[in-house]
């Protein structure tokens, strides 16, 4: 028996880079929050200490700083290309790289019904993502976004489930349904226009989320991926997370009031959590396009 | 000597209260975190453990819920009062009420152009919020928001401060300036129309952020502040918190590039923290109206 | 009628100083979270941002770091004190200077049953705090914890308090009361040997909640509060705030099983929130002792 | 081309579960965090929002409470199997479950020297996990621990890295290094005395993180893990994830102070980020064993 090295990589997290473009009086804003990892032949580092080939993780964020202003930030997929590339083919040892970018949305303040030329409010709506590998075998991007709240006051049923001795849950036909929905997306190709893709991805899934008559949050789910894949040729892969945020019912009977759905407590935990992968069955091959890590997530 | 109770108060801090109107196909949602808390002869709770004046927070919660339905909620402001009145007129030993209330905006989903009847999604922006006092002496009322996310690319300077032994900072006439604004207001009276005059004062805020030249952030509140209360007369007194979210310009000279204020690091910790309170010379007194608890905030 | 500026006050909030004794083998750490404050004639930089008054933030920042070299931190109580009387002493136009310090615990890692030298783990208990005002009437010292969870699982009953329409819950001889503890303490004079009176506090406080038998939190905090006072003649008043975190029996009556107070479930929100202050009948002035921000806490 | 349903699994996630052990005046606590996923047939849910298969997420609930009781909480590993055996082989259409558990540390209050029998403080050191797998192909535990917060203030270098046109970075002998460990360990059987294991494996962490003369945090990372595994038998992979949380030396020469690694400013983000599988070569398969999710961790 010997004790081996698995897979390991290492990298800087959570470089926030912020862009302004300031050509004009007009300017523009980028937020991101940028996670680079490296992926190579570092063994001699955890074996016996050798640097030799460990880009240190500074340097990382140097890089990721520079490149905001020598590439620009078009759109957080292209950036993440570039800064993936660099590494890969710039920096010798290096085999692959996973960069994972955050985006956070501002929106112009509005002085007297005139959208801003230099300031701006957070936006706290859903937070873009987008995670990009290159490494021998090729170009991978994912995008999607995290923390989309979103909840229907009806339109939402769960009924017909199994029942064991430890089931006590009553069967209803309206019920509020609400999430923070996690959804990540597959391209087919790294030649996408990435900023027209997002909005309509997110519209989709906003559509069929609110128009589904839901008989479960995992029928859902299958109708936001399925329609994704059936609309936008160049995704061919959906993944999504969704914890079912509940809303009960309070009971307002003690106090001689009915609540004809009306009056919710909402509930922070427990909750559920319902994961689906909806895919093209011609999808080209992944690869590590889903691995953020060396295993533990 | 004796050892003495002094200020005491006791409530249920953060009910989430989910409100659904739904008397047509068009839904309406207000989603509210509700604490209440009360004031009086709480004194044998302490002593000797005599509960005879206690309600329960346990009852105080059950009251939040059946308010919603039975008074509904038209404005946090209105509601925080009603429910304030009821304890201190309706439950004999309660001498004062404080209702405290953050609200959570939620936008309607737009389905294929059309703003949907009973899906919303969350909307990430500043959270309002609402402080009710009501006691022997009177009612009193504070608006509010935080969390109000906002930054601006120019127009803001610091330069000619006091300097010491331990000054390293270098002056700037441009400079990114940053906050997560916390405001909140007292109303002269608690007859106002609450859901107008919000969208008011934080449009008053936004502007004087945003066209100010300004030369410190402690400037910039006072006109924030000054605003609101020359416009609208309900108001006698502003009260900010103001975190200096640091944008560092980053140095890329070593890389071979320049950096006009284009490419900064969004910082966590430390941060600036500015204070300030503006108010009329002839506002009524406060009483107990911005005293939150007893006395550990 | 005039607007005017009311209080104000400004600082930098959480530098994170780490403070390294390595004199020999045997390191010490202190680890600290400092906020500094000033309080005095800053009207001119809200007015017309006039800042030749305005010590910045970052000369603060500076300065905590400066002094955990040059003072060194023997305590934070004391470290606060020193940071205080620099600024209302060597800064001509502050006036008073308000300090508030977290402390994070380690212990000292254990190895082969040896604590180490020079490695620690961070101990998770609860943080220490201290804050210090020094202005013209005098120097002011609280100590304090935040984040002390404890919990007991019989020795709490609640019973006997008032009932409305809107009281379903039932009333319990026997149930688990835990808290996430809040305590704040004056002394009388900033003399005090700071590092040992703190552990004294905290055995007290520990006591009192596990061997009364307690009737209701109030009563519980009061018997906190006044032994305290009681056995240290150096605290002249203490506040303490104290969240009920329910732990709510579980029905497992469906299931065929008894349930006599041996299964809980812990829920977040909402809790019960207990605030009370205790103090000497012939304690000193406070003045600005607990007044922590320009009014907006 | 069709579009397919992938990968799915649902389950309950953080249901708080807190169990007292009261046979006599000493009682004893454990408290969990509890997650429960389903794995198995349940395409109908997805496609047609056919329920039959599906055992609601409430139910997984009620069922982890009810077995707090009839089955005890001896480990969280144990527990876990029982959990998860019950689901697969009592409901019908489960292939796979999945539980991942939580558990909170408490210490007994010290009372007058004598540890209390039913008052405990929250010993807020590492949280110790589980994460147990029942499926066609066997059953598979994986302890493990995280938010152990460790730091050395010497015995750390990094020197001797690569350097490219980004890289600012100087070499040192002697830093401090400090991480938040997240560490799991696969076991080659569900019979192990996991209670007794726990404090042994993090207590060969520990040691190796003091004792090694750190060349980089790889390579400490690389010798906690093998020492593990060369140590347990019952042990056969171990993988981590530590965050280099920096500690930056603060330049006080400004100040006329010198700083041999005395004073730091601990740094939030960016941080480093190092990850390593270390594991026998002679290992079983581990299947679904390190499996989380559906594939979006």
């Amino acid at each position: 028996m010997a004790i081996i090295l698995g897979e390991q990589q290492y990298g800087k997290a959570e470089s926030r880079v912020v862009r302004i473009y300031r050509d004009g009086p007009r300017h523009e804003i980028r937020d991101l929050n940028v996670s680079t990892a490296m992926r190579g032949p570092f063994d001699p580092a955890h074996l016996i200490g050798d640097q030799s080939n460990v880009l240190p993780t500074d340097t990382q964020k140097n890089t990721a700083f520079a490149f905001a202003k020598s590439h620009g930030i078009d759109s957080i997929e292209h950036y993440g290309l570039e800064l993936a590339r660099h590494f890969v083919r710039d920096i010798e040892p290096v085999d692959g790289a996973r960069i994972e970018i955050e985006e956070f949305a501002w929106e112009r303040a509005v002085v007297d019904g005139v959208p801003h030329d230099h300031t701006w409010m957070r936006a706290g709506r859903e937070i873009r993502t987008a995670a990009v590998t290159v490494d021998a075998t090729g170009e991978y991007v994912i995008g999607g976004f995290k923390d989309l709240v979103i909840l229907k006051s009806t339109g939402s049923e769960f009924a017909g489930f199994l029942k064991d001795e430890y089931t006590t849950l009553q069967e209803t036909k309206d019920r509020v349904m609400a999430t923070s929905l996690v959804a990540k997306w597959r391209f087919a190709s790294s030649d996408v226009d990435w900023n027209a893709v997002y909005p309509e991805v997110k519209a989709i899934m906003v559509r069929e989320f609110a128009t589904v008559q839901s008989l479960a949050l995992q029928q859902t789910l299958w109708h936001m991926g399925k329609a994704v894949i059936e609309q936008i040729p160049s995704i061919v892969e959906v993944r999504l997370t969704a914890p079912n945020k509940h809303h009960f019912v309070v009971d307002l009977a003690p106090f001689g009031l009915e609540n004809h759905g009306e009056v919710f407590i909402a509930a922070d935990r427990p909750y559920g959590l319902i994961e689906a992968q909806v895919l093209r069955d011609d999808a080209p091959a992944a690869h590590d396009a889903w691995r953020a890590s060396a295993g533990l997530a």
